[in-house]
């Protein structure tokens, strides 16, 4: 066992890729990846799972059809299961998700965003 | 639907007792827990689930018998299913739980230190 956090800051120094989540930690079958985002995603939902979305650095907002939820550093949303939404940000922003193992990042609408959902940093 | 973010600071404004986690957000049967702490724990262990601490505010330790792991703002640890361990602070420290629904903070060593693990803020 190694006696080392993970550090936020300096996992995300490891990547600029946008849109592509990278996993950084497994609690039992549940994970926690790191995406830097800017622009506007692909409108989706999960049907089977919720999705916690932690914002560390920027700001973004998670739109949904009826709604959007403005978020800064330090903020935290449950996306519920099934609900269709999207996230935007102006400018990058840097975010923690938690999830299920094997949750894809465009869920029910793959396509040119589709990320690999098994990558590790 | 409420389309308001969880804001992790101004929770923790909301109270000063330590040793006794808050639930702050639920992610299908997994729970977000704010807590404050400040001296030692009581050494424990969960048997049926691995536990994420994510430091948010402060300084603070996790020991094991066999090491310790210092963490720091903007750090993550997970603490594996069955290991013993204590967490420690010398000043006021604040966290961010992540643990399936029902986890008592003692484990397998209830005592003094038990806290109500269903206290929503």
């Amino acid at each position: 066992m190694k006696y080392t956090p993970i550090n936020f800051g300096e996992k995300l120094k490891t990547f600029s890729e946008r849109w592509s989540p990278k996993i950084i930690a497994q609690l039992n079958d549940y994970q926690f990846k790191l995406v830097k985002i800017k622009g506007e995603f692909t409108w989706h939902s999960h049907e089977d799972t919720d999705e916690v979305f932690i914002c560390l650095q920027g700001k973004m907002a998670i739109e949904f059809r009826q709604g959007v939820v403005q978020m800064k550093e330090g903020e935290l949303f449950v996306v519920p299961k099934g609900k269709e939404h999207r996230p935007v940000a102006k400018e990058e922003c840097s975010m923690l998700l938690v999830e299920p193992e094997g949750v894809v990042n465009t869920g029910d609408n793959p396509g040119e965003l589709t990320a690999d959902d098994d990558v590790w940093i």
